[in-house]
């Protein structure tokens, strides 16, 4: 079998990468390594993400192995989310990078200024 | 000043941590990391992206203080990008988890097919 290559268009590691990377998924992972939630607190941590776009980010997560969800047999009904091992591993290299990009903001933002007044805002 | 915070809608590290992570971001960074490339080269290396995407990925990047683009004063003209010194510590970081989602596909497929057989396919 050949090696997975995110940079071919056809490798199925693409789609997983998205799914771990994109907007919500990352910091669904993020949300999901400090502690197992119910699906309202996970909205509420991933500050913006609507009920649509969460409830698909968690189906590609457990689609690829990443998230576990939990439906206890109790009423009323009580569900929640868990990372499995392997998305322990993700999240853990997601958020090493997550706290070097807040950690190094004010370069950014400085970066932002000198971009801004030399080449015009976008 | 206030930590910086993905988590928060409105903390603007969550727009660099989209421009780092977004589909042709890290793709971006990536092929940068292994060595700076004209436009056309980053082209062919992260296959599927359109000029367009491409040139926005690499302003938003450039912008960021991520990438850094040289205009060489020869004729023709010669242009080419390469990763600052953030931007590699970024890349290092990026690379970091693509190495393991592409080293983990196999588990990926295979929770993936028991996700389709037992939930019915997405």
């Amino acid at each position: 079998m050949d090696a997975f290559d995110v940079f071919s268009r056809q490798c199925p590691s693409r789609t997983t990468l998205e799914h771990v990377t994109g907007r919500w998924g990352s910091l669904t992972l993020g949300a999901l390594y400090e502690s197992r939630l119910r699906f309202n607190e996970l909205r509420r941590r991933v500050d913006g993400v609507s009920e649509k776009m969460l409830s698909q980010t968690l189906h590609a997560l457990e689609r690829d192995g990443l998230v576990l969800r939990e439906a206890r047999p109790v009423n009323p009904p009580w569900v929640d989310y868990e990372l499995t091992p392997l998305g322990r591993e993700v999240a853990e290299r997601l958020l090493g990078l997550i706290q070097l990009v807040e950690g190094r903001m004010p370069e950014v933002i400085s970066a932002r200024e000198r971009y801004d007044t030399t080449r015009g805002a976008l």
